[in-house]
């Protein structure tokens, strides 16, 4: 039986804005999470066939079809070093027409067929009688746990992630696309966090998921204390890899956003890895896709001009939501690693849990 | 029996510099070209079963193990509507890794996953004891012609593609990833052309390989005479598709460049296609993928310090290989349409051949 | 007395879609353009003093207080080998807040601080009770005629250019900042044109504006004959220079597109230039900026959320906006040179007028 | 006479690297520092008369003519909402060709053209027998404190910032172009710090120079501690403005680094932002340039191939000069802030230091 693992707040406050009622990127109305775990095997890898320890995590920026009416997007590369598909349309025309799906490096090619597969069986046109689609696929690298030559996440395993999204709670840790994934030499994967912004009369919400797979030790920090230099001896230890991961960053939003706007929140998020102590490192893929769900463009335009409402880009407003991006994109890490267990992987392979009694002593005596 | 197809320098000179021997990509010396081509049933289409028109063409920019020797490259997209996987690593790093594959849009996925099996095959530790890698894979949209939903291109064709390049004469037209594709409502497909850049005592080559997907006949300029307009009422008409078509070129180069003066090559590229009439149509997606053979990175950096051979950026020099690059482009485009033959694919979908006794005439009639 | 000098449309038409009624940049409802041309003394440079052969031409919005109500805008940097000062922030933020004012190379410090001047005027909180000013200012190099170490611009003349901007013709060639250009190894200078989209019920104007100041003559196409090639002998010789020009676009529309849309339309100016015989040379600063006047940006924003008309993304619509801008980006240039009559400057040296008669021989030649 | 102001150092150690012999952008061979401080007036604002608090800052990559001897140089734009000249020419020919001035938003056209004079003196030939010449200037707001419209720096203080430059100890806070900025409502201003990067047998200096002008009190950090959340009650106040400032950093090295490596380093530079409790604000003109001193490129090529040494990406490299990036860019904002003192400028607008001592005790609370 797993340990409890408690979500970063249970230890500490981060930042300064509200929360929504979950802290998870499904805060913003009609955001879907799903995902498909791939656990299975142990001992020395035998390439192709395991130990697996990876997945497939499914954001869905609404449960209807995205094909027919897809949101408002944005891409930034932090730091390109990295595998991600379908950005280069989001940049053109500013908009996401699939479910948003990670998962590891090498299986990026059949996730996103997976991915085609599914679109075609609710929109049987694509490259018929209309035009084709582009599948958004981030990915990380798991392969100090996980056989990720073996590629395992096929169309079964997109399918159910896809199919089980939900709104609600969003699980954490070892999960979907976060198996296999380490952070900062801890056990890493998936976190999640949420931000309301307040203004005058109106409330918005930004929600953040994140994929975490970065990082060496003694850069760790939490709440601004050196959290990784105090633990750099703890004697739970990874060795050090020599290729050093990634992030993927997803933002949603309901605030009615441009996607030149959303690509300004975008751009927000490295700030966000920066309180966690990540220099963005070289080996790093750091990417960020956003999207508002505010406005649904149809695939075939009706109408020359429509008619779309958007936000005024005032000075206090448009520092909230840069706030509000940061301090979920910093939570969303931490927990990432507060809520990820310890896992064993290929050839012996261990990601060790963050030590969360060792970090709260930690806090204290840094005056938290 | 198929028809003689020229190319297009039979019937008329395009630019001014001099070709290289084979005016083709594979000039510059040590890049190899390979196709693997699907033709494969006829009538009504039966999404997932056919009928077969594509097909994979690689373009290699040396035939060793590019993943342990990277080559200098660059990307420029010019219409972003489209799938190429890998450009985000290629701007980050400057570097390209493993063969650059084209094939049809839907099939990228595949593709991919293609290129990695096979670089496993000489890189066994890919993702074990080193880093991931960045397949490069291009496409177009050869739906009209082709059950693209089918996704036919697999190993067998990827390999085959790899493995079967080689220098010397590039088959043009109605191969590789050119088999289902058409342009500016004729059959187009594979083109490619090559030039000569002398300059006091030294010579250096650019090549050019395109798949051609895109534009309406009326654009269509030849040599810049109006030659589509003069075609509009010609009998062998294609219906017209709402998605316009995309275009992949792929830059070679001898000459030592950096990945930032491969952009800047890279950048010229649309000048080219402006000149055979395109406006880079809305639904076209138009990359550039640009690469310089003359250095080799290694995988793993043994020295701290290269040295490092550059070409100066000399105002005529530069001046050079921009007006080689689009007269490359321009030439490569048109043999795309000029060696391609008519090909009838699903629903009786039928791509006609450019009628180059008509262009001829046309050509004359405007002083060429 | 000048020769009469006609407009490229009196000799041949480019391209097909209808011109507005003065095929001029101003045929977008409320654009006004104002210039102030120098031109003193004669012989010998002497540096600081002339011979002057220099200008300002400036381009608004709307004639109404553009600090206040901002327009839409994006820029496309087609070679960035330039001086053009503001870019960064209409990338940013998608507006103008200035007229766009264009003039020579040395000549953009003292231009932008006197726009600064002349925002102050009507803004007098500007930097004390708000924020500062974004001037926006572009440039080519007229040193091959003009005194450009003088920067004989000042507030007088761009205050000028400002007040006398009006609708309606806009003076072409050797006036504004086109006194002192040369492009194609003729005398340049200002060019415009404008294009009609019309589509279902709706109409669109596209109007361009362009000062000219690059090219090698046997570059030069008019309407796809290659007229400089055929011109190479002509008798009327300028020397070569090292330094090979520039050239500034600004694109106006009502067209009521985003700023990522009007992106698009300028990323389809250089496939005008193309169309020239253009090869975007090295030493080349090319520049488009892009603006539409359907909304205005309030300075201050009162309200949160504002309602937004935007063209939706429809295929055929956009593809006709693409046309209208190489279209009109072409014309704009050909009239640059059609209305420019012979410019002895410094030290004798002379930028000769584009033979219209031998011009017309030629066009004839080649079936026009 | 003026209370001692302290760099942060001597509070507390700001990362891990060691620091170069004056923690200071001078640490890089060859690189110059000079300032021009106009501090003129008390009481009311009389604009264009006074009171001023304004300046220059002149940033050398070496002390000889550098239109002739140019270097290797990239540029990054955080934040767009700012006025800097010079950036596209940079991003275009990786190179810088002047020194960099950094000044006040309004002066950047004054300060520009007095560049070009400056230039102009020893390069007789720009526009004349050569092309022209790229200023490089950055600006930051300081209309709290200064009369900004009088735009009161002209050529007298360009010229002796450039001639009085000079390397080891940089003066800091309120000097040069920060003289009256202002940074997390403190007085900010000019700070600089640097970075020894040691590998194997090679060392490499990494210097950071900025200008402060950002941030609202409570989000200021200190190693980490939120000691803007503390001081938020602290009595000597300023009053919150609606323009939220900017910063201006530039980083110089000695590593043979290209200009994309040099982009990749710049990319770094907002994570030190972060760390020191920036969110980048919307109003906030944040801009990065960054130079290396290792290779200078002739004005006119003599050769067409060049010898050139550069760094190997390597892993552990490339994450140490990142690393160091990050927190000499830390320790500069903070050393920009410890090293001013209380200015009272325009009005009554008083920009009070940073109150040491209380500032040490929060350190200590905090466990430092």
């Amino acid at each position: 039986m797993k340990d409890y693992r408690p979500r970063i707040r249970e230890l500490v406050q981060i930042g300064r804005l509200p929360t929504g009622p979950n802290n998870a990127i499904t805060d913003v109305e009609g955001v879907l999470v799903g995902h498909s775990t791939l656990i299975k095997g142990e001992g020395a890898l035998s390439p192709g066939e395991g130990p697996i320890r990876t997945g497939v995590t499914a954001i869905l920026p609404h449960g209807g079809n995205l094909f027919e009416e897809k949101v408002t997007a944005a891409v930034h590369v932090i730091n390109g070093f990295g595998k991600s598909v379908g950005l280069s349309q989001i940049q053109e025309l500013g908009t996401i027409e699939t479910p948003i799906l990670l998962t590891n490096t090498l299986n990026v090619g059949r996730v996103s067929d997976a991915l085609i597969s599914y679109m075609l069986k609710s929109n049987p046109g694509i490259g018929i009688t209309t035009g084709t689609i582009n599948p958004v696929v981030g990915e990380c690298n798991d392969g100090y746990l996980n056989d990720i030559q073996g590629r395992h996440v096929g169309e079964k395993e997109v399918f159910a992630a896809i199919e089980n999204a939900k709104g609600g709670m969003v699980e954490e840790g070892v999960v979907g696309a976060g198996t296999g994934m380490r952070c900062f030499q801890f056990k890493g994967g998936v976190g999640t966090a949420s931000r309301l912004i307040r203004y005058q009369d109106e409330e918005y919400t930004i929600g953040i998921l994140v994929v975490s797979n970065f990082g060496r030790r003694e850069e760790l920090q939490i709440a601004g204390v050196p959290v990784g230099l105090e633990l750099k001896d703890w004697p739970e230890k990874m060795e050090e890899k020599a290729d050093d991961g990634s992030i993927m960053i997803i933002l949603a939003t309901d605030a009615p956003l441009s996607s030149r706007q959303l690509g300004r929140l975008a751009r927000r998020a490295p700030l966000g890895l920066a309180r966690t102590g990540s220099i963005v490192s070289h080996g790093s893929g750091d990417f960020v896709i956003a999207f508002s769900t505010t406005h649904r463009h149809p695939h075939q335009g009706k109408h020359h001009r429509i008619s779309w409402e958007r936000v005024l880009e005032d000075n206090k407003l448009m520092n909230l939501f840069f706030q509000g991006t940061i301090e979920a994109v910093e939570e969303a890490v931490l927990n990432s690693l507060t809520r990820a267990y310890t896992v064993v992987g290929r050839d012996g392979h261990t990601a060790y849990a963050l030590p969360i009694e060792r970090v709260k002593e930690i806090l204290r005596c840094y005056g938290r």
